[in-house]
């Protein structure tokens, strides 16, 4: 299994030799080039994906057409489309490279049965839904009490990575901002 | 074990009878009047609760110190404040009662051990953690995608019993808006 994903599985959990070599058993290498789609609105998404480097951003088009960011992912997390793999619906979203991506794919098709296989694998899943909730609900509690400044100074001193990888159009998609906001906060930043 | 919480356990898992026994003898009732508090600001969070009947609400006070209500819960949902549970933090969050309410508590303490001798009581909250996952990642498609008008509609249609049972300031408080805001948009629906 790759380092980073064995790295990133320990902070969460205790797990054995033997337990990462049946894991490693489900999980496929993926390449997908800057601008390719790993999913795109209407198809069924179908597997959760480990980043182990690259940038991909999830997004939709509201409806005045425009495209807004709803998360991004980056090296060491990982990135699915919820709605649409639990529920097994057509995806709302699109999931797109924001460079050239490597990833670990899982397929939901045998979640559960690497779960009784290898039962910390469901708390390692359990606890990383729940830190991502906290992240989420966090951005939550920030839109509604941080102006669109704050939000933006936030972001880039939480998540630096980010301003230097990530187009600033995008980041001020996924900020619910327009460009020209987050350009002038830039400049007033300097 | 109460019906409601057998009911709901069953919309995400097979669980037999032996096993709904063993959860049962981790949950303490727990009854909070109207306006009391089940966590404040401060504490740490030390348990996940399941409402049998009643509502509560998780707010903050931002920096204006205005109150913010973060989310709600009502009949057959877990609440808990998650930061504060998993990172073992004080919670920044509070958690008062909306309506005199009725509560199962699972202490965090022992939420380890009962998985260990219940494995799927793991799968019922990484599912739990998802179907929670997925509604607040549409809250924030809406919030950047519908006009307050548009999310104040999208909202009474997606939870009638709310608007039944939660005062209106409280509902604009949810939804980042003005009490006045929202009394204008109801007359206009009326």
């Amino acid at each position: 299994m790759h380092p980073n994903l064995i790295e990133y599985i320990k902070r969460y959990v205790s797990i054995t030799e033997a337990e990462i070599a049946i894991f490693q058993t489900y999980l496929h290498s993926k390449k997908i080039k800057k601008k390719e789609f790993l999913l795109k609105e209407g198809q069924f998404c179908k597997s959760r994906y480990f980043i182990i480097k690259g940038c991909v951003r999830l997004f939709h088009f509201d409806n005045k057409g425009n495209e807004q960011i709803i998360h991004f992912g980056i090296d060491n997390w990982w990135i699915t489309e919820y709605e649409s793999l639990i529920n097994q619906i057509p995806s709302q979203l699109n999931i797109q490279a924001v460079e050239n991506t490597e990833l670990l794919e899982l397929p939901e098709a045998y979640f559960d049965e690497l779960c009784e296989k290898v039962p910390i694998i469901e708390r390692l899943f359990r606890k990383i839904m729940e830190k991502t909730y906290i992240a989420i609900q966090k951005r939550i509690e920030y839109i509604y009490s941080l102006s669109g400044e704050e939000q933006f100074r936030f972001f880039i001193d939480a998540n630096p990575e980010f301003t230097q990888r990530v187009p600033q159009y995008m980041i001020a998609s996924y900020l619910g901002m327009s460009p020209e906001f987050v350009s002038k906060v830039k400049a007033k930043i300097k």
